[in-house]
């Protein structure tokens, strides 16, 4: 086999870069669940016709196929889901609300639930967006209805869980909120009533600039030059108190029950977040979101320093996502795009590792056939709690000394006997060798584990 | 959408049961990073003509396509990769093999890792048999060489591991070993040459029989009836000290330096595990392996009382299974099958959660306009590390407390005013209903955190 390359689009980490997203994950894990969120895990495949429901993803699916079918099997396939083939799912969304249904007997509503897994997507692989990459969602769902309050709190979640990162290096956050309700009943009191077409040409202002999406508005969306602007005009409020409330009241003009109700709540949201994440929540009404299932607040957040790489944690409030027809389980989310948070973190250096292996000492051999003493040496360092490794072969103590320089591990234990002695470690970062017992010494707790900082 | 059904072959869990695969998971984690192993992920997609270099797994490989895939980029692309297509990856050493020929000028040798990740077959699903599955494997791979001593480490490692889920009701394992070369030396000494096919019928002794063995043997793999029956009287030794060595010897009347090699490595690892593992590792002469990629020690691992349910944990010692001409990294590895494993803990009732969710504590609210105050206790709480979540409704108490016991939350916390007094804390289990305040507070340790333990 000839030496493999990379596979674009497929990120893949040396140990130390794994050892930085295992930390985002771990944290992220124990945030989420001292806010009591409950942890599941899909399968990675969903039938066909599941993830096509939204036509626009549809580019995206990785569509599955056994190399070789079994001919009896396919004969006698009589389920729906097989019959239409599977593929893997590109978001945790839309897996999360069929478990949801599926499940709908066993869970106690309304139901948190986190859920950390890889996803796939089959677009042109760019910086920051891959074909495979991990996503942390958080979402809760009601049976029937759902309180407006959730709406409040999971951005405050995520606002803990990326600022839990900070120690790290993460650079702060910011996330921009906005309310389909202001956005549809702004949109209405100016008379338009394509609402999506709007929303889908305002969700490309970054790309394309203000006067192209004017264009689109008059060519698609069926609005008036004067409407296109008024449009533009809301999409170029924000801010972080509830000034913004009554900027867009100014604007609008006259008023109308879809427009007062998002206002309302987008005005709580800001209110709450500037008691209990100062500073991070801010109102953007041009904030859209591409996917038309979401019916209240939408969030985008993007890292401060580094907004080119696009929103890294996003989601939003839906009503009608997971239905069976006799019962309706509105939801409100957000999902961290893991994978592309850390591979910035990584390619900027923004964070490093005291060490990328786990091993806090190298336990040294002597001679082979005393490799059962250093192995009774490594087990009760264990026992203890303390990450331990052996030597792979007895060479000279200087080389096992380099080999544990090599893969960063801090100490090197010699094990003593009848001619030299008591046991003695090593750290081999200062030198200092001094006399320990298996059943007793601990390194300090900054050597214990490798641990993940800013770099 | 109607209400969905499971999918075949696509094991999904409830929270309670995701609580047990995430604890075993984190049991294994721990033990593996105490013994110096590193974690990695690799994607979960290869390209097909490495997933299909072992003809005899072709069938169960899942093959990827885009389901709409861009025509430039179809013309453009001229990686071999992309030309012949991607699968999921089938198990996690094959990718594994690809990873170190990839990385290894940035790889430490011999490297030690650690890799947890879901793996896909497209094999017919049965008790206990997936076609999408967690494994948890370690391997350790040298670059040139890999000492023997690592055919001994590895499998008490994974004993450690398992048997640090004795206490949440895993039964016991027993591991049972072979060794490649005593087979080949012993087949070889009676004169048979076609050492894989004495194999592969030899490893369907459980399924078929002895008689049925025997046949194929004579007729696939050119044995006499005698040769056959001494293939046989080999695979029945069994046992957990070193007579084995002798018995084989004595089958084997004349030695060879293959035999003698494969009988000394094999002896020395049933003497280590003896010291180690006591009781856990078993020579048992007819454990074969499918792969024939194995060059040395080879290992099954059976729970007992559930040995129906076949290996949960296997591997071997390997020679050439990664290299790039240049190049070899032999490397010695085993698998757990953690779906298999939970699977049977969960279908069998083996295990329990004290709960279903993370939180020990729901916050009462006592009117919605006072649900700040509400989120207040649950911030302090959970600064504290305890797992809180806030009541959904400004409900009467009564049923509060009632959505705290559906969701098995043992405390309610009442937030007091003026009028009220003090915070108040009850234990829904008791009804013991104490003053509390939220710097202070904490439950029992038992209490903090929902635990796994056996049923």
């Amino acid at each position: 086999m000839a030496r493999p390359t990379p596979l674009s689009g497929f990120p893949e980490w040396l140990p130390e870069g794994r050892l930085v997203e295992q930390h985002v994950l771990d944290v992220l894990r124990r945030t989420f669940e001292l806010h009591g969120f409950a942890g599941i895990e899909t399968r990675a495949v969903e039938p066909l016709d599941q993830l096509l429901r939204k036509g626009e993803t549809s580019k995206e699916v990785y569509v599955l196929r056994r190399l070789q079918e079994d001919p009896d099997e396919a004969a006698t396939r009589g389920h729906r889901e097989t019959e239409r083939g599977l593929g893997l799912h590109f978001d945790l969304t839309v897996p999360f609300a069929r478990y949801v249904l599926e499940n709908a007997g066993h869970l106690a509503f309304p139901f948190r639930r986190y859920q950390i897994q890889k996803v796939w997507r089959g677009e042109r692989p760019q910086d920051g967006r891959f074909r495979e990459f991990v996503q942390a969602d958080i979402d809760v769902v009601g049976a029937g209805t759902l309180p407006y309050h959730y709406e409040v709190e999971l951005p405050l979640v995520m606002a803990e869980a990326l600022g839990a990162l900070r120690e790290i290096g993460v650079p702060p956050v910011r996330i921009l909120v906005n309310n389909r309700k202001v956005a549809e009943g702004f949109y209405r009191g100016l008379g338009l009533t394509d609402v999506e077409a709007v929303l889908r040409n305002i969700d490309k202002l970054d790309k394309i600039g203000a006067d192209a999406v004017a264009a689109l508005l008059v060519a698609e969306a069926g609005a008036t030059e004067e409407q296109a602007r008024a449009c533009l005009a809301l999409a170029a409020i924000s801010g972080s108190d509830e000034s913004v409330v009554e900027r867009v009241r100014e604007l609008a003009g006259e008023s109308n029950d879809l427009l007062d109700e998002g206002l309302a709540e987008l005005g709580a949201l800001i209110r709450a977040a500037s008691v209990r994440a100062p500073g991070v929540v801010v109102a953007d009404l041009k904030i859209a979101r591409g996917l038309d299932y979401y019916t209240g607040s939408v969030y985008e957040t993007v890292l401060v320093g580094h907004e080119q790489l696009g929103s890294i944690c996003s989601g939003g409030r839906y009503d009608t996502l997971a239905s069976d027809g006799a019962n309706t389980y509105p939801g409100v989310g957000l999902s961290i795009g893991v994978s592309r948070l850390v591979s910035r973190l990584l390619s900027k250096g923004l964070v490093t590792t005291t060490r990328s292996v786990p091993s806090a000492v190298l336990v040294a051999v002597s001679n082979e056939d005393d490799r059962g003493r250093s192995d009774a040496v490594a087990a009760a360092l264990r026992a203890r709690g303390i990450p331990v490794e052996v030597a792979p072969s007895a060479a000279k103590f200087g080389k096992q000394i380099r080999h544990a320089d090599r893969r960063g591990i801090p100490f090197v234990w010699f094990v003593g006997d009848d001619e030299s002695g008591a046991d003695q470690v090593k750290d081999i970062r200062s030198g200092e060798q001094v006399d320990a017992e298996a059943s007793t010494w601990t390194p300090v707790e900054a050597d214990l584990w490798p641990r993940v900082v800013p770099a």
